[in-house]
């Protein structure tokens, strides 16, 4: 950070490695006037991009209209467009995911994000600890929803510094409630301890590897029809697992299924079993050779 | 381990969740005289095989010898056969692969070892440190070559001491040098401690899953000639990684080439380059459109 403060930054470089879309694309950021995302907003606008800057104020905290206000500023003196939403997230169990829900809900599907390398290896290892499979693991793609996922965090910290834009501190950051900041504050740095050297860029092309063996498996479980037993349990198990997380894909507000329930999900079409519960509250059932998708509201 | 020592065992319920050979089969175990092989050396001979122990002594620490001491007393008391060997491992860089290597060069490719779900957890974690791709982090697999791999540290703990066997303790198991110590000691309490449980299941299940996928894009690779420069750069790219994977397999000595050294070779098959160096010294080069995999004594 102290040394963003003064060495040189080189825009066209950091654009270079950029994945924005064509010049003139009109493009919406999510921006929380953290340094990633104004890092976003500027490379945004220079990328020639018709920009609207979005900040979501979540209500959670003290101090998260201010947020808006410095979004706003930056916005406006970089020449962008810019608006704030609001949305009402409730205290309580999963207030990260509830969050990042209620965040998608005002913002268009093809809004960009600041993700940075560090998140992408950070991701990495969220989700080895919440025990996903290789989709999970291969989460935060590159594509112009991440267009800066090839920068350091160092890097927008930099960015900011040197274009005199003074970031806030999104206290979530250093909230140690969350897995996610555990992984980065202390994980992380033991692990490059261990290794000896920087695991950022390791993990980053490791969830490259998985990414690009997810959607070949995934382009080759599209021949697997989920809702017939026979055809599900006689698949390889990679293609099986492929086409029911393909299937579930709405029980869970997009989030892919655990591994256990696609586990079970295998084993009612085997015959191991005649339903089971899967996350959201919906329900597999097995009906003459058939499975059948309930949603919550169904009766059984 | 105290619990262990009062602890009851039940054998066959141990027995039920290994994957030893059919009864007198002729098995060779590897035993160092540590809690997980003495454990192994227990349960194969419950199992009923023909089983012979093998102690190695690398001769890199004072009281190896008498190591084999103790693993001759366990077999003797058990009812096996038994044999020490020696091996010379000079000290110097990448000890511990080269005292892996020296070790199988003196024990039949089909020997097993007392590898637990703890060593295959600690395995995804260190080849995820090492920058490996889907196979090396779906290593260690089950079979009669790791017949006790779903038993925990902690039961074989449990067993030595229901037996009356004191194992040795290796030194370098709680010497920090290696990764894998750090892994053990440091990195895997840290991530339970973030996860809030225990992670040993966790990451072992997704070994499983992995090499679920690895042996199904192995399969599918094997239509692809890596030879073959323009086969080799059209197919996709998880196929062209484990095709190239499975050639470069004997410059190695057996371990997985690095992901890096991996995408170099499928640089030279789309002729960004004309030649490249792999891991041992060898070099693959292009030529008329062929790919060749050339020695370490070869010219170039």
């Amino acid at each position: 950070m102290t040394r963003g403060d003064t060495a040189p930054v080189d825009l066209d470089a950091l654009l270079a490695r950029c994945t924005f879309p064509a010049p003139g694309t009109a493009v919406t950021a999510a921006v929380s006037g953290g340094p990633d995302s104004l890092a976003l907003l500027v490379l945004a606008v220079a990328s020639g991009c018709e920009v609207t800057a979005v900040h979501v104020d979540h209500g959670l905290r003290a101090g998260s209209a201010r947020e808006a206000d410095v979004v706003a500023a930056a916005a406006e003196a970089l020449g962008a467009a810019w608006r704030a939403e609001h949305v009402v997230v409730a205290p309580g169990p999963n207030l990260e995911a509830r969050a990042r829900a209620a965040r998608r809900a005002v913002l268009p599907d093809d809004a960009c994000t600041g993700h940075t390398l560090d998140d992408r290896a950070e991701t990495v290892l969220v989700n080895l600890l919440r025990g996903a499979g290789t989709t999970g693991l291969a989460a935060l793609r590159p594509g112009t929803r991440h267009p800066i996922l090839a920068l350091r965090r160092s890097e927008t910290a930099a960015l900011c510094a040197a274009r005199g834009l003074a970031p806030v501190e999104d206290p979530s950051n250093t909230d140690a409630r969350f897995v996610r900041n555990r992984v980065r504050h202390e994980v992380l740095p033991l692990l490059a301890e261990v290794a000896g050297r920087d695991l950022v860029p390791v993990l980053a092309r490791q969830a490259g590897l998985l990414a690009d063996d997810a959607d070949l498996l995934g382009t080759l479980a599209a021949e697997v029809d989920p809702t017939d037993a026979s055809a599900l349990d006689a698949a390889p198990a990679p293609l099986a697992r492929a086409a029911v997380r393909a299937w579930l894909r709405p029980t869970a507000d997009g989030q892919p299924p655990s591994a256990a329930a696609v586990e079970r999900v295998r084993a009612v079409a085997a015959g191991d079993a005649v339903a089971t519960e899967v996350p959201g509250g919906w329900r597999v059932r097995r009906s003459r050779g058939r499975l059948h998708l309930d949603p919550p509201s169904a009766p059984s």
